[in-house]
Order: C-alpha cells, then sequence, then structure tokens
C-alpha cells in the first residue's frame, strides 16, 4: 500500500473536536487506499504549561528532565487520536517516540534524527493496521532517555517520517491554508501559491514566514519529500494548500515568488573600526562565541577619520536578531575591554526591519536587484545594508517603512498574478 | 547505602509548591545517607482530566490507549520532582516505567508487576546518583506497550520497588497523618494508630478506609516490607505516621484496633427460593460472571410458605458494591427467566451501611462478637446481616444508624485509650 504522512500541529489538535476533525482527514485518505502516517503536535497551549513548570520549577534545568516533561504533551494526543480512529473503525495505535524508536542524538532539546527503522511500524501495516499515530517532537537517545526536536519539531518529525518510509506525500496540516506571495494581513494583494521549490520555502522560512520549521523544509529537500502545507479547517479537496517540491517540479518562471519580512531584527554599527587585516574576524569570531546568529554584514569607510590610528579606519555594519542584541554589545564592549578589538563607539538601532524578495527565478532573470531598489527608491525608503543569495535580496529598513515596501515590492513584482 | 522508598500521592504534588515541600523531605532522607526512590503520582486532577478525555473520546475505549494517555501524568510529576531535587543540590533523575523497565503483564488498566530489575537503577546510585524518581502507577507489557496497575497503584509501585530493592522502609506520604481507629470525621475520640498489622490493615483498606490501596497492603504482607503511612503537610518527625508491620512487631494486645465503615453497600434479598442443593452456586455464579463482588451472604428460612414448591423454600439475602447493584439484578433476572433459578420477588435494599470492627487481638480474645452485638443492641440497632473473618466482625444495618454505631462501638472497645 503507499503511504502519506499527516502532520496535525497543535491548532489542529487542541481540543476532542478537533481532533475528530483531523481523525476524519484521515479517515479520508486511508478511504483512498492508503497506509496512513499521522505525526500529532501537543493541544496547543500544553506545550507551554509543561515549559513554564520546568522553568518555574529550574530556570537552568537539566533538559533530559526538559525533554522528559514536556514530550507528555504528544503522548496524550497520539493515544486520543488513536481512540478516535478506532471509534470510526480504522485499525490505528499510538506510537511513542521510543517505541517505533526514532532514534536521535543526545542533544535534549535539539535532537537530531539518527534513523527511523520501520519494521515495528512496518510489521502492524502487514498484521492489517491501518493508522500509525505517531508523537511528534520526541525521540530518544542511545541513553535510553526521552528527547526533543526542539520547538515545531513536529513537522520534522513528519518528514523525517515520510523520507523513511517513501511516502507518497507529506501533508502538514496547519492553521493556515497554504504559503503566499507575502503576508495577507500585511498585503491584500497576498495570493496563495499552489507550488513552491524547496530552496524558496527555505528561505521564506528562515525569513520569518512562520509556516514550515526551516529544519523541516531542509530534510524534505534532502530526501526530495513531497511536502503540502494545508489547513485543517478548510474543507478537504486535491488542489487544497501549497506544494513544497523540487524546483524541476514547478512550471511557473517569474522572478520573485514571494516578499517575505522580518520586524526582529537589530542592526549594530561599529564606529570608527582599526582597517586591517584580520579585523572581519576579531569581531565575529567573539560574536560567534557568544551565540549572536550574525545576518546581514556591510563594512563602509569610515565617514569621519580618527586620529591615533596608524593605519585607516572603517565602520562595520551588521544586523542580528533583536534578542541577541544585548549579548552581542556586552561579546563586543568585552572584546574592546582586553584589547582584543579597537572601536570608537558602538550604535545599535532596534528600529529595523528586513524585508527580501525570494525566487528561484532570480537564477535566469536579471535586473530583480535593480527593480528592488528603484521601488523602494520610488517610495522614499532608505536602505541601510543590503544582502544577497543566488535566490534572495534582503534590504534592512526603517520599521516604519516595513509595510510600505512589502507592498510596494508585491505590486512591482506583480505577485497578485498567477504564472 | 540503605535504601528508602518515599511515595507521594497526587495531593502531596498537587502544583509546584506542594513538590516543593516534597523535595525536601526527600532531601531530609538523603542528608541521613539514604539511596532514595521517590514514587510519584500525577498531580492531582491531571488523571481524571485525562480519563475525562478518554471516556469521551471512546467510551469503549482501547485499554492500550488509555493507559498510553493516562500514565504521562506521573511523567511531568517525576521530571518535575528530579528537577526540583537537582535545584536543590541533589543528583537526581527520573524513571519512567519503560526506562526502569517495570515489567508487568498485559493487563491494561489491572496490570501486575512482574519484575523490577534493579540493574539501571542500582547503577545511577553507584554512579554517585541519590535519588532515582519513579513514575508510579505505570509499567511495561512484554510487548513494549505502556500498561497501568489501577486508580490508586502508585502504593502498589513504591511498595514493589521497596521489595525489589530491599528497602528499610517504604513512606507512604497522603494527605492524612495515619491510620486512625475510626474516621475522626465520624468520632471526635479517633486516635491515630501507631502501629498496625498488615492482617489489620488489609481489612480496613478494604472495608473502606480509603488510606491504601488494598493491593499495595497485601504486596507489604508478602514481601514483609515496612510501610508507613504518614502526612506531606505535617513537620517532619521520626514517630510521624502509622507503620504497617508484622503482627510480631506489635506489642499492643488489645481485642480491637479499630472500626471501619462502608456507605457503598446495597442488600439484596431473593425471596422465597427453592431450597436444594447445588441452590446457591446457581444465584452465585451468575452473579460472579457478571463481576458483581458479592460481600456478605446469609440464607434463611423464608418466613411464609410458597405453594407450588416440591421442596422446602428459603430467603437468601446478600450484599455487593452500590454500584453493582443495577448488573446484580440483572444477572439474576436473566437467570430467573432462562428457569436457571427460581425464586419469588427480589428486594434490593440500598439503604444499608457495613460497620465492621477489627483487630488482631481477636485471635486471643473471646467475646467480640458479643459485646458488639451486645452494644448496637442497646442502642436499638437492628443487624440485618454479619460476617466475620478470624480478625474482624462486620454487621450491615440501617445507614441511618451508621455514624451512631461506629461511635457506639469505638467507646464500647475503648478505642481511645492507647495501649
Amino acid at each position: 500500500m503507499p503511504i502519506l504522512v499527516m502532520k496535525f500541529g497543535g491548532t489542529s489538535v487542541a481540543n476532542l473536536d478537533r481532533i475528530q476533525r483531523a481523525a476524519k482527514r484521515v479517515a479520508l485518505e486511508v478511504a483512498k487506499g492508503y497506509d496512513v502516517i499521522v505525526i500529532v503536535s501537543a493541544m496547543s497551549g500544553e506545550t507551554n504549561k509543561l515549559v513554564g513548570f520546568v522553568n518555574e520549577t529550574s530556570p537552568l534545568y537539566d533538559a533530559r528532565e526538559y525533554d522528559a516533561i514536556v514530550s507528555s504533551g504528544e503522548n496524550v494526543t497520539a493515544g486520543l487520536m488513536a481512540l478516535r480512529l478506532q471509534e470510526m473503525g480504522i485499525a490505528a495505535r499510538s506510537w511513542q517516540g521510543w517505541q517505533v524508536p526514532i532514534n536521535t542524538t543526545s542533544a535534549h532539546g535539539a535532537a537530531r534524527f539518527i534513523d527511523i527503522p520501520r519494521d515495528n511500524i512496518d510489521g502492524k501495516f502487514a498484521e492489517g493496521f491501518q493508522v500509525a499515530v505517531v508523537a511528534g517532537f520526541q525521540g530518544v537517545s542511545a541513553e535510553g532517555r526521552i528527547t526533543t526536536l526542539g520547538r515545531g519539531g513536529s513537522d520534522t518529525t513528519a518528514v523525517a517520517f515520510a523520507a523513511a518510509f517513501e511516502a507518497e506525500r507529506c501533508d502538514i496540516y496547519t492553521d493556515v491554508d497554504g504559503v503566499y506571495t507575502t503576508d495577507p494581513r500585511i498585503s491584500s494583494k497576498a495570493r496563495k501559491l499552489d507550488k513552491i521549490a524547496f530552496e524558496e520555502m527555505l528561505e521564506l522560512a528562515s525569513l520569518g514566514a512562520k509556516v514550515l520549521q526551516t529544519r523541516s523544509v531542509e530534510l524534505a529537500m534532502r530526501y526530495n519529500v513531497k511536502l503540502r502545507v494545508l489547513s485543517s479547517f478548510e474543507e478537504p479537496s486535491d488542489d487544497a494548500g501549497t506544494l513544497v517540491c523540487a524546483e524541476e517540479m514547478i512550471v511557473e518562471s517569474k522572478a520573485v515568488s514571494g516578499v517575505a519580512y522580518s520586524r526582529d531584527e537589530a542592526k549594530v554599527t561599529l564606529v570608527t573600526v582599526e582597517d586591517k587585516p584580520g579585523i572581519a574576524a576579531a569581531i565575529f569570531g567573539p560574536l560567534a562565541d557568544a551565540g549572536v546568529n550574525v545576518d546581514m554584514i556591510v563594512q563602509n569607510i569610515a565617514e569621519s577619520g580618527y586620529k591615533g590610528h596608524d593605519g585607516g579606519v572603517t565602520d562595520m555594519t551588521f544586523s542580528c536578531p533583536v534578542d541577541q542584541l544585548a549579548r552581542a554589545e556586552k561579546a563586543l564592549n568585552d572584546a574592546k575591554a582586553d584589547g582584543r578589538i579597537a572601536f570608537d563607539r558602538l550604535e545599535a538601532d532596534t528600529d529595523v526591519a528586513k524585508v527580501s524578495v525570494v525566487g528561484i527565478g532570480m537564477r535566469s532573470h536579471a535586473g530583480v536587484a535593480a527593480k528592488m531598489f528603484e521601488t523602494l527608491s520610488k517610495e522614499g525608503v532608505n536602505i541601510k545594508v543590503i544582502a544577497t543569495s543566488e535566490i534572495k535580496i534582503s534590504v534592512l529598513i526603517d520599521r516604519k517603512y516595513m509595510e510600505l515596501a512589502v507592498q510596494a515590492l508585491h505590486d512591482a513584482f506583480e505577485l497578485e498574478v498567477e504564472g
């Protein structure tokens, strides 16, 4: 029998009624002849409640106990989903991570899959079971301790099962009905995409479009798992949602597929840094050690000269997530204090946002960057930092222009029109 | 290092504050030099919530899924207790049933222990761990499915660990401070017992004194585990609570140790039954098949004759838990309908209560029954049914006299006075 993986997130199993609704979708696929592997999250709110218990009990918690505690929410949902399916006359049973087993590394709270042996679940399918309901987000280490994959890890569980069981498709049921050309809350012209390439989805995921966890998309790309994102609140239909798939399956050839944004950025400028070989390493080494995810980097000639330096001087600007700003400042000031780097002053700006255009079509379409800069210029939006990849151009701008920039770029690249 | 088992029930771990309070008690025992095995229940209310989910999802649930779901509450408490102990500088970790492993039968919802191999936990103690926090109430079957022992099963888990690890003592922390001569809510003269014999505790447990689960006492008796019942809400002290132990350790020699009662009884009388050999089997066979726990049985000569029978006639009276009455009536009426038994009519009385006096001293003291009947007679309490064992005399009476009977018997046997 062909295998289908279906994943239901926390809002899709938030209460018994929603579990029933999700179970009905599973029943539809069973009726089509699939052996179904269902991956479930905890009922929405449950994991946060458990995380709250852990943090209150032990702020610097033992991650092994954290994992043992927070993984319990998925176990409850898995059992309830199995019972609901049984009530519908479907042969189903629940599987906890250690029962499959889902073998992971011992990196508690951020474990990675080692392997998912098929024997146990395949054996049950062979016995006539139609559905395996697997608790998402968890696994088991070689030491026999429960591990978790980090928040949102159930998406990754789903893709890993789809890869291990060579599933025909991996359907991710969530509370949005697909991937959009941009956030519909920002542009009313946002259009749902029927298909999007893995690479594009990766850029969108990491740029703040919170539809799919980045790791799950990476894994899907590596194993070429067809991933469909769809809403559990819409009526079932064959062309629902957005298919995330290999580039070859996409016939559209627009230069840009979507406009993404992120509000959670901070810009840091080190003013009047000595411009000498190794200075970048001297600055970004301590930041990396402090766990700061530096995103965009720009090096300028300093506007003002600086007496007392033998060589030239420069300004160094970078962006990082705003919640890592304090750590970044401390790392840089410490490095200055013990003489590893020298700079005149540090300027931090948290009033910035990142806006990006993404599209695999950029590879074959010239002039995307020019069009982007021109569009923003026409709207009077000043660009502070630019970063590019093969399929993405990102700019850092004043936060107050963010919505304007997203709307203008969405218009300029005609994203409301299909094909 | 000597091993101590400490069990904390649902009210003793009802929230994070109470878990902290319980952890402090564990710390005191660790400081005395014990390796401690802590058995925890789910936070009070959690298991009922999960059972509610199961019943609503699937009234005739798959017991394997029920077990997988309801066992999750204990896993959460075990992790939180381990974290709290770690915060106090104690080397602790949590253990779920399958990690120990706690091997049980596959009788889901009512599993029984097969064995509890010591290797894993002993190995951790040898590494320097001071506390093993074990999720109570659960185990794992040979098929690798999670099992539960039935409600209240955490007491049994505690005793089983005390037996397996040859613990010096098994302390059961609950919301009462020990075992009393009778229910203090009924007699203000009730006195806490310092010690009680296993056999007495068994009679009291099964008679409705809800301090310890019957199976845990049976197990403690079989393996001679010293069991102490005490409150987690009182200040720690060495002579707190009640010690449940072997008869030999008890020097008191009163005839009666306690007066127990149960409101949840029903009396059933089959009026004018044919009195012939095999009639008891014909009546109680169908009841056993229907899962009715028949407690007391009395056979009377029928007051009125019954025309149409060749032989003599009799009345047959028995008692059973009131929530099994409907099942009992159905079983008997069915048996009558298909001719397996014949009786004139069935009279059910739910307005009854059982009152019992219990004491190992009865073995050596004569006249206990006489004194009991005389006391009740003086108070004008009519006895409907009598049942006795070696260390217990039970009577079924009108429910309205229950409190009066308990108080009068407590006075008559001078239970408010020690020794």
